[in-house]
């Protein structure tokens, strides 16, 4: 069955998925890098460097299982209001590792863009439950990724229409950015959750698990 | 050697020690007891119900190794200003579980109280290094530990006088009340850490031991 999912959602013990401010030099702000070291060597998309219980959950999405992504608008691009680089591809280069059909969330769509490798960068204003409609429709039975950043899980979390939420709990704190848990009080009520630590990075991974309804 | 602890603080995804309004009915305002349930069945210093590693880490400083406490005065008595009720003499009955001398910090110092079973409530209006000097005199040779509420550990920490936290988040989200992590953004610089989850109670342990300086 077609699932909704987050997946390797990195936040501060103070709940942030992000710092700030987001820009194209520093796209997670003052939070550098420091949020996806338990993954990546470099920067996100980089070379993976974990190994164990962190390279498992690394791995979870990535292995052909979901079948259309969703992202909010500052993962594609870091500025808010009217697209002011046409020639803007996203982050991934000509070859992106989603090799399925992207809906970038805006309230300025444009025309879709074609990627080498399966990925294309569909552009849609649409409430959470419009935007996972149409991307189950295009996932063709698999599963269905909620990209990020934190506030656009945040919403899909809070529209009841995510089922399995991954979180990676990195023991650092930022003090300010896009919080994940804002609006979410009644979290433990509605998912069951699972935690393990990583003994290599120090860091949690707390799986949210929809209660059956 | 005499180490200043900090053990058993419990804390939601978002970093809240304590919901609010703290009063007397409900000393951890709208979190209830939800943020204490890995360890005790009804309420902080009820019957202590947890297994395994919440046990463990639920018994650390309650082995007779903590020879004085620190406390905020809003631990001992949820109000703030002018003692209100001289007779009262805090929440843990006549024979208080610390058997040690307690130094309730407040900008309102009164005579000390001597409970039964060796802890005597002291009053004290002091720096957090002024407190700690205080109290490693009374724990002669013992550990100190900081008993809480977040902000005063969160001042202790600030102040550098902290060796060892013991941190306990609890999956669930408060939204307000007493922040840990306000003004501790340097916390991984200054801290290792390492993370035990508890696959009885869904709660992560994190252990930060100051670095070597």
């Amino acid at each position: 069955m077609s699932r909704v999912l987050v997946t390797q959602l990195s936040i501060s013990l103070d709940g942030y998925g992000t710092g700030e401010p987001q820009t194209l030099d520093e796209p997670f702000g003052h939070a550098g890098q420091r949020l996806h070291r338990w993954l990546f060597a470099d920067e996100p998309g980089g070379d993976r460097v974990s190994t164990g219980v962190d390279a498992a959950f690394g791995a979870v999405g990535w292995d052909g299982s979901v079948g259309a992504e969703i992202m909010g608008r500052r993962k594609f691009w870091p500025y808010a209001g009217e697209w002011t680089d046409p020639e803007w591809k996203g982050w991934w280069g000509p070859n992106p590792p989603f090799h399925t059909p992207v809906f970038v969330l805006t309230h300025h769509p444009r025309e879709s863009i074609v990627m080498e490798g399966g990925t294309t960068f569909h552009f849609l204003d649409a409430t959470p439950e419009e935007a996972v409609s149409r991307a189950k429709e295009a996932a063709a039975g698999k599963d269905v990724r909620i990209g990020g950043g934190p506030s656009t899980v945040r919403e899909f979390v809070r529209a009841g229409v995510v089922d399995v939420m991954h979180v990676v709990v990195v023991p650092i704190v930022l003090g300010r950015g896009e919080s994940l848990w804002e609006g979410l009080g009644d979290i433990d009520s509605r998912f069951d959750v699972e935690a393990v630590a990583s003994p290599a990075s120090g860091v949690t991974h707390l799986t949210f698990t929809r209660k059956a309804s």
